[in-house]
C-alpha cells in the first residue's frame, strides 16, 4: 500500500500537520483511499503528532481533521487479517487505547472535524475528543459487530458519551446515527452544515484561544480526573485546582480587570 | 389468587415461555389481572426462565413481553402486606434485585417490549434490560412514593439510565412519564405505534440474531463490566476482550469476508 | 459594602429565610446589587440556614430563590481579589465546596428557582439542587474561563448533570446556555414562563409534601449514596433503606390504603 509510508515521508505523510501562530495544531489524518484507517502506521503517526503537541506548551488546542470522504473508518481490517494472534491483537488494540486515552490526558482541548464517515474505532476517536463538531452529513456507527467483532473498546468511550441503551443498541445493531441524533445523545456538540464545519470548529478553537492557556490547561486535566472520583474527593481536587489557577499572574489580572471594568492585559 | 399458580401448571403459567428457531426466548408476564405484578411467585418464575435461557448456547435474545393493560406494576403489594417483618421485605428486595442483576448478567441482550403502565419495580424492569421498546401509550413511573414507599432498588436502575435530576424528579413525585419522554431521556431505545411494539421489537431481535453470537455475548458482558470502572482498567479489559472476540472463527471469516467484499459464510 | 452585613441584622438578611405550616423553608438570596454573589458571609449565611433546615424534623423541603435581576453571580471576586493567597483560596474554595455538598446532603429535597442569570459557582449552586426550576429568561454560564479562572469546582456538579461534551464545552467558552437548552441537557427539571416560575416550584413542592416525610428523607439520603457504588453494592444499600422504609408505620398505612382503594390516613 503506497499510501503506507512513514509520516515523514514529504509527498505524502499519513497524518498532516499545521500549526498556526495562536498554537492551534490541526492534524488532518492523509489516507483517503483507505477511509483513514488506524493502521499501525497511522496509529504511530497519530500518538507521535498528539505527543510533540503535548510537549510543546505554545499549544493552545488540537484540531483533528481528515481528507476524503471518510472521517476515519476504524481499524485497519485488512492489516490486521494477516496476523490472526491474541497477542498481536492484544497488543494492536493496547496501543490503539494508548492513542486514545493521550487524546484524554494531553493537557489542551482536542476538538474532532468530523466529515464523512466515523466508524468503529473512527467513531471511538470522536467520542474521545473533549468537543466534536460534525458535517450534516456526516454518519457514525460502531459497526464491529456486523464482521462478528463487537467494539469492545469504542464501547468504552462512547458509553461514557451517551445513555447507556443507546450505546448498547448501536454496538449490537452496528445501525448508523446520523449527525443530529449524534448530537441529541451527547456524542458530539454542533452540527454544521457540510460546507461550514471548518468554519465551526475555527469558532470553538478561537473561542479557547481567547481564554489564558493556564485555565485551560489545568481545567482540562482536573476535569477528566474528578469524573472518575466520588463527590467529596472530586471537590477536593478541584478546590486545589481552582486555587492554584486564581493565583496564576494572568487569573490575578483577569479578575482585577473584570472588577475595573475594563479588558484584561494578557499580551 | 388463582393466578398464582406454578410455572408449571400448563394452563396458566405466571410467564409464558416461547422459543423460537433462531433462539429467540419470548418470556411473557401472564398475570394480567394483577397487572403483573412481581408476587413472590412471579419473581421466581422470571428468575428461573431467565436463569434456564442464560444457560442454553443457543440462545440469541430474550424479549420480555407482558399480556393485558400492564407491562408490570411492581411488586405484588397485597402479598407484602401481609408479612409486615423487616427481615421478609429485605429478602424480598434482595430476591428481586438478585433478578434484575441476572438481566444484567445474562450474556444474551434482553429487550422489554412494553405495553400498558410500567410503575415501580416494573419500570425497574424496563430500566435493567439492554434494550426497550415501548408503546406509544405506555406510560412510565416510580410511584412508590405516593403510597409513602420510595423506590429506592428502582431508583439504581432508573439513574443509571436518566440524568439524576429526571430520575430525581420521577421518584420524589411519582408522577407519570409518557413514551416519548422516556425515551428523550434514555430509559427506552424506541417508541412505535401501539399496533406496531411487536414489529419493532422484531426488528431490533432480526438485527442481533444477523451478528455472531460470540460477539454479541463477549460484548454485552464486557459492556456492562466496563461501565463500572475507572476508564484506563475499562481500555484494559475491553482491548483483552476484544483480542479473544477477534480470534474467534466467525469474526476472522467476518473480517475475510468483508476484506474480499463478500457476505460471510457463517452456516 | 452595605450589603454585607451579617445574616442576623434585621433589615438586611444576607439570606432570607421564610418557613411555612407544611415545613417549605424558602431560602431568598438577597443581595440583588452584587448579583447575589457568594462572598464569605454569604456562603456563612447559606451554610447556616441549610444546616439549621436539615436538623429541624419538620422540614420538608427547601427552596432556594434570589431577588434581583441574578440568581446567583458566584463567587465575590472584589472580596476574592483583595487576598491573593493559595492557602485563602484553597480555604474559600473548600468552604463553598462544603456548602454545596451540605445541599446534597441534608436529607430533604432541595429546590432551585431559578430567575435571572446563573453563573459559575451559581451555576454550580443550580446543578446541586436536587431539583431545579428556571425562568423561560433565565441563562447558565460556567464563565470563570473568561476571566482566566476555569470553574473546577463547578465542574464537579455540572459533569453530573449533564453529558460530558456539553458540560467540557460549558467549561471552556464560557458560553450562555438559555434554560431550553439548560432542560434538554439535564441542568435543570422544568422552564416556566417568567411570570409563572413560584407557581411551577410550589406545584413540585406540593407533590413532595402529599408523600410521606419518612420515605422522601430516607429515598434522597440513599439516592446520592447508590449512585456512585457499583451497582451490586448499590442494589444491597437499596433493598435495605426499602426494607426499613417499608416499616413505617405511614407506609403500611399507605400500603393498606392502596389495598382497600382509600385514601391514606396520615393525620
Amino acid at each position: 500500500m503506497t499510501s503506507e509510508m512513514s509520516i515523514r515521508s514529504s509527498d505524502a505523510p499519513l497524518v498532516e500537520r499545521a500549526e498556526d501562530a495562536r498554537g492551534v495544531v490541526t492534524l488532518t489524518l492523509n489516507r483517503p483511499d483507505a477511509f483513514n484507517a488506524l493502521s499501525e502506521a497511522m496509529l504511530d503517526a497519530l500518538q507521535r503528532c498528539i505527543d510533540e503537541a503535548g510537549a510543546n506548551d505554545a499549544t493552545r488546542v488540537i484540531v483533528i481533521a481528515a481528507k476524503g470522504r471518510a472521517f476515519c473508518a476504524g481499524h485497519d481490517l485488512k492489516e490486521m487479517r494477516t496476523e490472526p494472534s491474541e497477542a498481536y491483537y492484544q497488543s494492536l488494540f493496547d496501543r490503539c487505547s494508548r492513542l486514545m486515552m493521550a487524546i484524554q490526558t494531553v493537557p489542551v482541548p482536542v476538538v474532532a472535524q468530523v466529515e464523512g464517515i466515523a466508524t468503529a474505532a473512527g467513531c471511538q476517536l470522536v467520542a474521545m475528543c473533549d468537543l466534536a463538531v460534525a458535517a450534516n452529513s456526516a454518519r457514525f456507527a460502531v459497526s464491529g459487530v456486523r464482521l462478528g467483532l463487537f467494539c469492545s473498546t469504542p464501547s468504552v468511550a462512547l458509553s461514557r458519551n451517551v445513555p447507556r441503551k443507546i450505546a448498547f443498541e448501536m454496538l449490537v445493531t452496528g445501525d448508523w446515527v446520523d449527525a443530529e441524533e449524534a448530537r441529541t445523545h451527547g456524542l458530539i456538540n454542533r452540527v454544521a452544515a457540510d460546507e461550514d464545519v471548518a468554519t465551526e470548529v475555527e469558532a470553538l478553537v478561537a473561542s479557547i484561544c481567547a481564554k489564558p492557556a493556564v485555565a485551560i490547561r489545568a481545567g482540562k486535566t482536573l476535569f477528566y480526573k474528578q469524573l472518575e472520583k466520588p463527590i467529596e474527593e472530586a471537590y477536593a481536587g478541584a478546590a486545589h485546582c481552582m486555587a492554584c489557577n486564581m493565583m496564576a499572574e494572568d487569573t490575578l489580572e483577569g479578575v482585577q480587570a473584570f472588577i475595573e471594568k475594563r479588558k484584561p492585559d494578557w499580551a
